[in-house]
């Protein structure tokens, strides 16, 4: 059965949802996303999303949708008549189409295109790669700067997933300068004793809602964060390594460059950490 | 009236020129383009174009569109029926919809998205910019590190070009490690006594066509050419700077960063270089 998509407030068939070809997100890759997971029918951390939507927006000076104040009742009907029960809901703001190509920004009547979609994703919180972990190899980071804005400049990582498919693993971790930033569609992080160490903040990672969601439940479990840079040589003897992501909640490294991280199999810091995500974002769900 | 475009095999009135909310030109900035000139009706440089084209879709192993061969045949229909006689044909492929969203690349049968349309622009090489030079400013180069392909992640370039307009200028030249990169959307040059310099090829920069051309030409009439790095300050302190692109051909630079470069009106170089290139490329236009 066809989906049901949102695009600038219609509910479209899929066949049927397009945009125009002058649109900017199509031209010049100027357009942001956000993308929610839903457990048992309801939004995971969804004011996190939609905050960050909007920090997307302002630091790129584009207007909000104007649905923007109606973004969880469209998030919610899309669940509704789409029947998703466990999935994700996909979310872009382009700078919209001013029906020709320049690279300065159109005038303020030129409003921003909003297009929804779920992707349903039965057991999504089940995944079997949460029990046995994933492999991930190391690339050079060749992103652009500003990878605190969640941009829809996502060639460079999906190029690393297919590096990493191409070698026999699930995922790429970027490096820069020597050290780990993030992998290519979630943050890195490593387990030393019982120390919790990831990259800290910066115009270099994306700021990930799960990331926040998932070092404050750390803290309040009393577990030790240390918020630094890290290299692949101390992730290789790292006891435990895992990733954040909206759609992979807490989800386990058990290889890096074809080395075994700790004992090879999903770690307790990791698997802990994603049943007490997954509780807490349950509970929390809307 | 409407222009004519084209769009996957069919030429489309613009307003029904549009693609799926799936392609991933749109979702991840997954695509290629090239824009090519014309004048007196006739396409300057296509030639490097479709070769730089091939280069792209190489580099990042996507298909070329099934109608690639007929590329020359379609900028000319699209010139024709859209009466251009200067303007721009400005090309797009997009690795193509599977219909859903995905980092990895879809399967072989998911063919490539081919978008042509043309931009008209009477007088095109006539441009007063180029009888008073342009005011450039110079910014951080925040783009990603494969900028020899030329993909539509062009977020930054066009936060370029209104951090230029917002400082009362035309044009901003992007700064990697203490050395100038090149301009927004074209190549960056320096003219120091009888030596032209500009940065050398490699994966920071778009290898200009009209950058070929012209370093070209400069040799045939006997200028020194020198590729190297060279610095904002030693822009400043030159006889002459200008940049090169397809659309612009040789445009003057006569302010950086609010200092006037040398007499502050175009120099005997650019300006030389922009009349054989225009003269030469009128002359092989096809």
């Amino acid at each position: 059965m066809s989906r049901t998509v949102y695009v600038n407030g219609e509910y479209l068939p899929e066949e049927d949802a397009k945009i125009s070809i002058f649109d900017r997100s199509f031209l010049m890759a100027d357009g942001v996303y956000e993308v929610t997971s839903v457990l048992d029918g309801k939004l995971i951390d969804f004011e996190g999303h939609r905050v960050r939507l909007e920090r997307s927006l302002n630091e790129l000076d584009m207007q909000k949708p104007e649905a923007f104040d109606d973004l969880l009742d469209i998030h919610r009907e899309l669940v509704r008549v789409n029947d998703i029960t466990d999935g994700l809901v996909y979310l872009q703001v382009s700078r919209g189409s001013a029906g020709d190509r320049d690279f300065a920004y159109p005038s303020e009547d030129v409003k921003p295109t909003l297009v929804l979609f779920t992707q349903n994703k039965p057991g999504l919180a089940d995944s079997p790669a949460a029990k046995t972990g994933i492999k991930v190899i190391s690339i050079e980071d060749q992103r652009w700067g500003r990878r605190d804005i969640k941009t829809v400049q996502l060639l460079y990582p999906s190029m690393g997933k297919m590096m990493a498919k191409a070698a026999g693993c699930d995922d790429a971790w970027m490096v820069e300068d020597g050290h780990v930033t993030e992998g290519t569609s979630n943050n890195a992080y490593i387990v030393k004793g019982n120390t919790i160490i990831t990259r800290q903040l910066s115009n270099d990672i994306l700021h990930g809602i799960t990331r926040a969601a998932v070092l404050r439940f750390a803290e309040e479990a009393q577990m030790q964060v240390e918020e630094r840079l890290f290299t692949i040589d101390e992730a290789k003897q790292a006891d435990e390594a895992f990733v954040t992501s909206a759609s992979t909640f807490v989800m386990p490294v058990v290889e890096l460059d074809g080395e075994t991280i700790g004992a090879g199999t999903p770690g307790s810091v990791a698997t802990r950490l994603r049943e007490i995500y997954l509780e807490e974002s349950r509970k929390a769900a809307v």
